[in-house]
């Protein structure tokens, strides 16, 4: 179980280490919300509406989402990853059956126990390649099936793009799709940074997910561009069945909602979401080439959406982050993780690249 | 356990039964934003910021709390009013301890449940008048303490101001924290509109809330002209110890927290949330004036901030609803309840009461 | 939500109050086991067997269980009536559903929250007349429904006999299963002292439960002449698909599951249950004739099966306690509940009076 | 994660595969109950007793476990291992918090996932050798230490003697003890088969467990020759401040306690837990010392206790089975467990070795 350290927060005194920061390679969610979704959110803001999400924004919004996904889908909006990974799972199980995820997996590493907490159930933990969970990790988490003793695998979940930013091909979901029918267990992706893997691969979310037998995606906005928004898509719309209440049940029924819809039909509104997901991909392949003519500094994982892995002498990585703060992924391999966003620029690469050169 | 109905919006369909709204009187949640804070949103939204409230904005936003509330306190920003009850009141129990709250108590009416399946803790429900739970109710709650078959009551809960509309004094509230006190519980205020009630009292939250006894408050803004934005106040800081984590793992920590954070800012700005809720409050007045003018209409609760409860013919109120939308508060009893908030206007009364007479 | 009070014990300092007991009508929990049963005990107590329930003691009262109710049940040994309760809710509830319920019902007043805790629902509480629920209590009950603010009620619970001594008709039953079912809601028994119920009603399982619409009953022993022993019994079997899985992670499977079965087997064995049952109703029925002729004192309830409630002078009560406990059920009223077991004799019911009378 | 099969059970039929059980390696619990422990139960059957702890056995058997751990503790009577493991560690954290225990810790593997459902609490596994886990691994553990992201490690659980048959040393209890408290976590032994490791190291629990810093011991009587019964002893006392409530809501309470802690004297007069121990731990020793003479079969665990780990091939294992039940550990590496209790004989092994020599 990988747990990285934030050495910019210090949790216990709520306060920043440090406050030169120019501009972020933290995270995707340091970015601001792009002007589009601003305009979207001022335009909404007239006059009475109904609450709770019967609005015409959010039926508007529900609408587009079939659109999108070229299906049929129930689609909820919530008010974060860590609420859309635990209400989709929720969605699949009883807390006797269990999660299987990779070891690197959001749900597993960084939600402070969110999911064990909410659904009572265990995530069996699998190991991973850079990210990706593999199916003979699947296949021993099924060996308690059908033994009152073990908790009984009924979901499985994978994270596209992944932790490490990679990017599982549609042959792989659809190989862990067919493992999970084959095995009984539900299909659930956490899609954080689901349009990043869209633009990486080209292809539209049909083909990626409806195609490969996924039940339900948590589609990530927030860090592409959003103020606040994820969306619970159950392509399986069964599952959907009690969703209104699970959803109230886990405060995460925003009143005025037309905020969060609005945000999502801005999102698709002239495929803002792939633009602002190819800015970040390009940014971070450019931040990846550049990195890699360091010397000192090694690439070390394959950078296939906006996320740069690499090795950096400590000494230099802790000045960099005073002014441009990123993420200590492994303090005993020296490997840091620097994440692009639709607000990265060139001249932010260009002056990363320059600072870290003249250490 | 009085449970009320929406006639306006049909949840199994996920449609709304009329769009010939004019304007609202549902719940002060369908009013829109306040410019002011939409403003505070735009002028956050400049380059990146270091998520998860370590922002220079959630920095200044906790500062004006302690300058509010004229103490130190510890406050939190959560995603809506259901979540700061439930983390509010989490800070106080165990799973085996139980909140007292009214029965009209929206933690025990109007929240899925959301207080049971996150605490695992009972709500013991007590009587109250027009809202307002009394002392003797409180004595009844607490016969089974110390036997280990009955929960132990260890918190108490009253909603400012009440679910009918209801403003508690000063020395009422006094006395349930005298009264908490004594019996070992601590001191819970819901303020879901908490301004109508600071409006209508025309205290400071340091005379009603911190000399009064309170240990926690769940300060909501979003019926008062925010977008989405619920405080949990510790005036009894020691109960916030483990908030950080408590926050994280119940799914409410949002990643770009200034945005919270800026509207709270704007919330406080020249005391935008007391003329709001001023605004609120008078024509909720003017509208219970009105109101008891018309034949057959009778008020059946005291007006004393925002919201307006009158017994209707169920034919003239099901009529109104189409254009101005209301809830039905007791199908039984023809007792329906209107809600003025920060937009409702001086026109919208005068339309609705002649709509009202015309019929 | 009547909480009552056990003058005997003081928890807080785990000691009784008073070692003077001669004999008690404080539960029939206080008995001992029955000879038959410590028998069976001793004749199970030979050489090894497999554990978890897939012994040959286990596989021949599930069978019985079958003859008992003249119907094909699945059933489930657990550890008492606490959780026999809270496994037989949970296999027809989800979380944001709700229990219906008397105000006086056991999983309400007596579990320290167990159902919250461990199912995360809500009980909404019914009121009742002398335990039993009315149906406009249990049609008020579903208001709520369909509207993803309120807990939706999905399972009726009755407690068979009441918590108040007296015994649903079959009509009765009848008349609730009938209401659950047009309400889509499961129907429970809560059976904690069944055999006397059964005993006084002088029917069959399958006439009181099977043929009454009832899905899942909980059949307590213990209170009849067992050491330890509760039975979920699923008459719709299909609740039953996890109950494996479900009793395992609620900390409910015995690993020497024979000595639990086997006491069964003498429960049933030549109607111990019903002889037991006979017993404890005719006691208590002799104790309601003596104690309603004392000047003084009057039966407060009606007696149908082992309890008599009787306002007895509350100066006399705590004397008579010291040498023969029973419960204070309501300290205002001065109503006290005196209890009566298998091993309750003619003679004890002729010194307690006698005592009774010299005071 | 291990998972380890149990060929003998179909849990999905509810029946046994094989019925020609002569004896069993299979689990020390599917030994019968030792016949001292019957005579005490049939002692305590006599007249009423008090219900729900406060008899006289009660009061007798938690004396007794100040003089069995020389020292002031608490001690409560639970039903079954999972239960007291679970309810031990409730009282050590709270849902934020993580339970850090080896990744073949029962409470990780065995439990259908009852610690995170009860407890809403993350099990942090570590790496094992033989079972036992390693401070290396623990303080990998703690990295994730106030960041509010990670679960926050609060309790150390290790199991003496552990799932693999070895015995910690006094010296590595002291160890992980020491590693604790610097890291502000609690100590937690899941003491399930405890009296085979005092035996085995032939110390006092004084020494075992108090003196090296342990705060909270499940203590199994079960596997050891009781009926039905684990402790849970706090030897930090504080921290069983709620635990009479704590273990009603856990539906953990007995009403007939008696028969609970009347096991509890049997099993510590006259030393019959050691010397029932000393009986399971000699014919294992014998066991390991025959296997390891039979050619194809080696023994793969230290022998430490009462349990034998070794190879066997497939086919003769099989076979084996059928009369003489033992578990499969790992398929894959047709490693099996062969479990002695208290009641078994030296003519067991020889009919056993036999069989397995003359296949």
């Amino acid at each position: 179980m990988t747990q990285t350290k934030n050495y910019i927060c210090e949790p216990s005194k709520k306060t920043a280490k440090f406050s030169f920061m120019k501009f972020s390679f933290l995270s995707d969610n340091t970015a601001p919300v792009h002007p589009q979704v601003m305009q979207a959110l001022e335009k909404a803001n007239a006059d009475f509406a109904l609450s709770y999400g019967y609005d015409s924004h959010t039926l508007a919004a529900e609408k587009k989402f079939n659109e999108i996904f070229d299906s049929q889908v129930s689609v909820f909006f919530v008010n974060n990853g860590t609420s859309a990974n635990v209400l989709s799972l929720q969605a699949c199980i009883l807390p006797h059956q269990a999660i299987v995820a990779s070891e690197s997996a959001h749900i597993h590493t960084d939600e402070c126990g969110a999911p064990e907490r909410y659904l009572g159930s265990k995530i069996v933990a699998v190991p991973h390649q850079n990210g990706k969970i593999q199916l003979d990790g699947l296949s021993n988490a099924m060996i308690g099936k059908g033994f009152e003793h073990h908790v009984q695998p009924a979901v499985i979940s994978l994270t596209q793009n992944t932790e490490y930013g990679t990017v599982y091909s549609v042959n792989e979901i659809a190989a862990i799709g067919e493992f999970a029918r084959a095995n009984g267990c539900y299909f659930h992706v956490d899609g954080a940074r689901l349009s990043n893997a869209a633009e990486a691969l080209n292809i539209s979310l049909n083909e990626m997910l409806v195609k490969t037998g996924v039940d339900v995606v948590s589609f990530g906005g927030t860090k592409n561009g959003l103020m606040q928004g994820e969306a619970v898509v159950f392509i399986n719309q069964k599952l959907a069945k009690h969703f209104l209440y699970q959803r109230k049940q886990a405060m995460q029924l925003s009143s005025k909602m037309r905020y969060l819809s609005a945000q999502w039909l801005a999102f698709f509104e002239n495929d803002l979401w792939l633009s602002n997901a190819r800015q970040a991909n390009a940014m971070a392949n450019k931040l990846a080439v550049e990195l890699g003519k360091v010397a000192d500094v090694e690439i070390t994982r394959p950078t296939q959406a906006n996320a740069v892995f690499a090795n950096i002498p400590k000494g230099k990585a802790e000045q960099l982050m005073i002014q441009f703060p990123f993420y200590c992924w492994d303090e005993q391999a020296n490997e840091y993780r620097l994440m692009c966003s639709w607000n990265t620029q060139n001249s932010h690469i260009d002056e990363f690249i320059a600072a870290l050169k003249s250490l």
